[in-house]
């Protein structure tokens, strides 16, 4: 990389994800906090690097990117690592899976969390709803025969996808009885294997989130403070 | 490819974006009817092809895949067109925008047409909330500086993807009033770029969608009838 990588974060955010990718990838990179209790995510100067005032954002030698799923498939494809190559048989159900992480257990997930974006006047509704289909969404991933990265030993930017949803579903969102981690034993296990990897002890240490941040987390307690 | 590509489809559902897609790059495939009617998305081998039960499917060399824009990727990356290279300044961007239209866009439109899938006692609020957050969206499309292929004459997967969903905007989901494409000059202009292709045409002739299938929709009336 011609420049460093400037990735736009909040702890315990979505920013997370490719925090724990660039740690994987043994790439340098400058933290730089998005101030949430301003709500500097909807700051005009983050609206013009991602305008759906989300975070993160990573600033690449190509400008500025956004969506979290995009940011790790470019940095692998960049990198040649965590994804199997293009012209790999492998390839397909990898990006299967990474846009059903994306677009169906992401899009649960912010239902359940920020309810009131989608159903203004109906939020508890809509969590109850969720969270039944969160759960048939587990029950499918767990069940799934094509999902090798699930099982698989080394990194894949699904790992550092999946994991840190695997810890919101676990802290976030109001009741979490609906969550419970060992009903799921493929996902149980992958939990356990991601977090005894150095790279997300690294990730885990710089934002806050305690030893077992994957397979049974506590609120995070990062160095600079929180304002989820 | 070793193998003739098996698009299993149902007329005017999101299998018509892979379709046009076949038609841009110019590959053969085998189109198989998923019988909505009798809910064949839901059957037991459909469901060994995609759990999820959703439409489509494609048939690879490498084994069934699902999930729209993954097909669509994975389709682009063989063939080497209809996306920037792994190795062009364009791809971050392009992906980006990728996974927005999958998990932001249709992920709107999919609570739009099926709310009782997300909210069964409150569709009606849900989808009015919706319709805002639709809006929304597409203002940000129109006004993004970043979205080169919204503008480009030459074919694009984000053009297979978006074009659908626009005419879709234009006809399902209760009331459309809330659609207006002219509001929207850059999408609108997009809309009429893309029903002018031959593979678009080609398409729309197979599933019985008219000569204005995305600016200004009518239903679909397909040779071999439909259940939507």
């Amino acid at each position: 990389m011609e420049q460093i990588l400037r990735l736009h974060y909040a702890p315990d955010n979505a920013s997370l994800c490719i925090r724990i990718a660039l740690e994987e990838f043994g790439l340098p990179f400058e933290p730089v906090l998005v101030d949430r209790s301003t709500s500097a995510q909807k700051s005009k100067q983050y609206l013009s690097m991602n305008p759906n005032g989300l975070i993160p954002v990573l600033e690449t030698p190509h400008g500025p990117m956004f969506e979290t799923a995009a940011i790790l498939l470019w940095l692998a494809d960049k990198e040649q690592k965590l994804i199997p190559t293009t012209d790999s048989p492998e390839r397909a159900h990898a990006m299967q899976w990474l846009f059903w992480l994306s677009n169906t257990f992401h899009a649960s997930l912010r239902m359940l969390f920020y309810p009131n974006q989608y159903s203004p006047n109906d939020a508890e509704p809509l969590r109850t709803a969720t969270r039944a289909r969160l759960i048939k969404q587990l029950d499918l991933l767990e069940a799934a025969q094509t999902a090798g990265w699930r099982d698989q030993d080394g990194p894949t930017i699904h790992a550092c996808y999946l994991a840190p949803m695997l810890r919101w579903s676990g802290l976030y969102g109001g009741s979490t009885d609906w969550f419970e981690l060992s009903r799921w034993p493929k996902l149980h296990a992958f939990a356990q294997r991601v977090e005894s990897r150095p790279a997300v002890m690294r990730a885990a240490l710089a934002e806050g989130l305690g030893s077992t941040p994957i397979s049974s987390p506590s609120p995070c307690n990062p160095p600079e403070g929180t304002a989820l």
